[in-house]
């Protein structure tokens, strides 16, 4: 038996460049040898792209928070069983664009009283955290600028405002506190290496290969 | 506020008869000018039948037990959110061909542990049960070839064979003696008329109009 892999994940508000430095840390440890799987969610196997095409197009509406809390746990089980345990039972270093966290800050934005049972789903149909999460902080208002530079066809959870968004961050933070042995908060106004590089310290110090 | 109306369920093997008897209990209702809304699951919704074909369409290993029950309780609740609770809210009567039951034999079947998972995310998520259960009892042999006769689709959930049927059809008895208040054991082996006539008889007396 391999030794188990390490599981990193990525979080932040829109645009505060999580895909930026998924991809930069996943080249980094390649370039040293590590077997590194990059990921993301909602996504990340064949079945939950499926099932995330299903909840992200259509009206805002047309799933109840429940409803979308349920697809999305729904793709993260298929996520987990045909990626990530896969990748992590032969030891390679999982590298994922978003995850559970995100679900508790966005369908907690939704519907402030959904916490309690996005938790138990979460117990009793996924389970697993990541080793180590880097929460990539930044004031909304210079990551709004960002992300309207680029054209996607997801608009529907881009589309928040100032607003919403200062509620995100100040919701990533508190995770952070609640989740202080995993979560390391990174100050993401800084150019992409400079934060690049202070990730993959951070990393080194924490979980040396 | 009006009355809340009356949630009744079929539930039985493959081919039992439950949409002849659904749609028979429904049309004798009308006759009588009760409102009655004949729903089915998996489906019942826009929402839910497009959760519906994206679980049944595909390879049979498509979807983990897990996240195939995860699907299913993304399409119930939007069933109940959209359908049901809106339609006994106003009053009226609600028919369904199979509801949380058949989960709980399905899922149980694809996997025996698989139980105490289907009731937790039961409560946790969709919470009704029916006031009323028909279960159409009768030999799986006879179904089958009742069902043979018929062309379909979505064959998947139908090429259970006989052995599976018959642990089926003893799931579903366990269960009617799990819930005694509610469900209603109903010999299917009989002619249409007959079995519709101890239906509506069987509902008469435990919810008089
Ligand atoms: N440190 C940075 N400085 C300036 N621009 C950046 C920086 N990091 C990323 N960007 C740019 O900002 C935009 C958003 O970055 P990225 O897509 O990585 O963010 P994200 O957090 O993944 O966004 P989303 O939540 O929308 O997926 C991109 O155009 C990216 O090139
Ligand atoms: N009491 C009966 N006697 C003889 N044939 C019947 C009887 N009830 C239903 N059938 C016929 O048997 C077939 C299966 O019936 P039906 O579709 O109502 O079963 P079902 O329980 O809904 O099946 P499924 O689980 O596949 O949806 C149909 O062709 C139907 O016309
Ligand atoms: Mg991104
Ligand atoms: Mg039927």
């Amino acid at each position: 038996m391999t030794a188990p892999g390490l599981f990193v994940s990525f979080e932040g508000i829109d645009g505060s460049g999580k895909s930026t430095q998924a991809r930069h840390l996943a080249e980094s440890l390649r370039a040293r040898g590590r077997e590194v799987v990059l990921t993301r969610e909602p996504g990340g196997s064949p079945g939950a792209e499926e099932i995330r095409a299903l909840v992200l197009q259509g009206a805002p509406d047309r799933w109840s928070a429940e409803t979308e809390l349920l697809l999305f746990t729904a793709a993260r089980r298929d996520h987990l069983e045909r990626t990530i345990r896969p990748a992590l039972a032969s030891g390679q270093t999982v590298i994922c664009d978003r995850f559970a966290d995100s679900t508790r800050m966005y369908q907690g934005l939704r519907r402030e009283d959904l916490r309690g049972t996005v938790d138990a789903l979460h117990r009793l149909m996924i389970g697993l955290e990541p080793d180590l999460t880097f929460l990539i902080d930044m004031d909304p208002q210079a990551a709004l600028t960002r992300a309207k530079a680029r054209a996607t066809a997801e608009e529907r959870f881009e589309d928040f405002g100032l607003g919403l968004q200062q509620r995100l961050r100040a919701g990533f933070l508190a995770l952070a506190r609640e989740f202080p042995q995993r979560v390391v908060v990174i100050d993401g106004a800084r150019a992409p290496e400079v934060v690049a590089a202070e990730i993959r310290a951070s990393l080194d110090a924490r979980h040396p290969a």
